[in-house]
């Protein structure tokens, strides 16, 4: 399927990357190989910089390969296709999110994610990516509050829609209000959902019922606020990445209830069963989604005027940008402005 | 919906019970109410010795009130029914297992187990049932051998309908080989699936293939097999109660595959998100089931000829019984001969 390393011609490229695991990005220059027959080449306008980046920066998951250019959040314009590629034309609105490739044919295509390591990301002025993984943004969606979607948007809208919590009526409860969080309330507000933010900190009462159009707010630390929740709940979707308490979430679902875990906290949870076997609760995950599903995503969003809440920053702000992110000082995702601040490296 | 205690008369009663957490149980003689207008009494031939049993005799769950007849595994013959019973008659084999009385409108229902601790089991002469518990036993069913399905079996059925791993063709693994493991091999073969028994014992491997009639046997410490294993079952009925790591079955799975867990530790578990995450893996539980479910479990084993591997016993073995089951030492569930055995107390 691919070409041999000679056989394949290359373009130069530039962006920022990390060289090593301190956690800090510069300018950086590469190739990209050229744009084969099947491949989708584009601009990068805007790159949103998510929670992942910075763990892939500082290879806390092991996996690194540095130099890195991160970035999977990204929206750009088409600037040349191959000659075999159907669905895109130069000119057009893209975006591609986590996958650039996989091998099309095993069961766990979907997981295969080891190119996110290899394949450098969005932080830079132009991607060549295979048609499969590119999906169309329509033309009523903004770019910039759009990128964010490509990742953060599909790991909330997947799972309501695999665990069947996108069912008008139905309650659900989203914990925590990052970039994922904030999305999963308004995708799940706009699939006719109850919508429930469960924090622990009681300051984004009015943020949440009044910005994001959440129904109730529940202080995850308030026991009474628990108490009067038990079995109120269809489904919860924890976006929260660090370890915290499961057995109070498990007590705000009804029986059958859906306990979705996205974020992959350093060490294990504690699992009571109890919960699990009284009112036959489920805890599952989810990951991104498939190709089918992100544009599917993108096209509700642009049905339903879902956007993401954005702080728009400059290339040479991503620094600063990575720091305030650890302190969760954004609302709710910076986006890079790739098209008008990244400059090619002397 | 109950009568006033002053308006209920009683009958005499008698059987064994535990007169307090020492784990011994003794002659006893108590009431039950007599027959209401909705109610089937019977005789009560066969009683199952679960190990919850043993949790209840010993306070180990913390609700026991004393003194407790315990067995919720209980088939027998009608001898009375009330005014409105529409469903059986005297002379009918019936049984009936953890479910004795429940509100019959909550959405918990189902879960409504308080009646356990409060009304004698079938370690007795009689019981006095509302008929919405009773189910009908086949002709076909031998009593002693079906009294264990009325909760061993129905908990091993309900989670294999419930979640979806009743498909001919699927591949089910069940860990450990107790009484309800070694049912949860006969009900997934007769649903047609292809049954993998994993567990610690390299010793149990002709029995669970042999005689139970699995497709394969895996031992969970060998790590060579768990390697061979992964990705490779659609779900997995975990019957251990003791704790024991996750880890190496969720690896098991299938993306999409379910790990049930049926066993309730005294520790939390351990639990490691990223397997829920890449594979969105699910971990359920599962409790008994409802009374519907439990009539077409009865009606599943009479078609399918399933009956429960036991050991008949004599109701003044019962204290033996409950010091072999506490090693293990029972293939696989010791059923005490009521009918022949228990004799009035003096």
């Amino acid at each position: 399927m691919t070409r041999l390393p000679e056989e394949v011609h290359y373009n130069k490229a530039f962006g920022w990357a990390a060289k090593d695991s301190s956690g800090v990005l510069s300018p950086f220059k590469f190739f990209t190989r050229e744009t084969g027959e099947k491949d989708v080449t584009f601009k990068v306008l805007y790159c949103g910089i998510c929670h992942s980046d910075l763990h892939m920066v500082k290879n806390e998951w092991g996996n690194s390969i540095y130099p890195l250019v991160p970035g999977h959040e990204i929206v750009g314009e088409v600037t040349e296709i191959g000659c075999k590629v159907q669905k895109f034309k130069a000119g057009d609105r893209v975006g591609v999110g986590c996958m650039v490739g996989s091998c099309h044919s095993c069961d766990n295509c979907i997981n295969n994610l080891e190119n996110y390591s290899v394949t450098h990301g969005g932080y830079s002025n132009t991607m060549v990516v295979d048609e499969h993984f590119v999906v169309s943004i329509p033309e009523n969606l903004p770019l910039d509050a759009t990128a964010p979607l490509l990742c953060a948007g599909i790991t909330v809208y997947s799972p309501l829609r695999f665990y069947g919590l996108d069912k008008p009526g139905l309650r659900v409860g989203v914990v925590g209000l990052g970039g994922l969080g904030h999305l999963a309330v308004k995708f799940a507000k706009a699939m006719g959902t109850n919508v429930t933010v469960i924090s622990t900190s009681p300051s984004k009462q009015k943020e949440a019922l009044e910005n994001l159009g959440a129904d109730s707010f529940l202080v995850s630390r308030d026991q009474d606020q628990l108490q009067d929740g038990i079995g109120t709940l269809d489904g919860i979707i924890d976006t929260v990445s660090t370890q915290h308490p499961l057995l109070p979430l498990l007590g705000l679902l009804k029986s059958h209830g859906k306990l979705v875990i996205l974020g992959i906290p350093g060490k294990p949870f504690e699992l009571q069963v109890f919960p699990l076997i009284q009112g036959r609760k489920l805890i599952g995950g989810s990951m991104i989604g498939g190709m089918k599903e992100t544009q599917e995503m993108i096209d509700f969003a642009a049905e339903h005027n879902i956007k993401t809440d954005i702080e728009v920053i400059a290339m040479d702000y991503v620094n600063t940008a990575i720091d305030r992110l650890l302190k969760g000082d954004v609302k709710y995702r910076f986006v890079i402005d790739i098209g008008n601040t990244l400059r090619p490296s002397s």
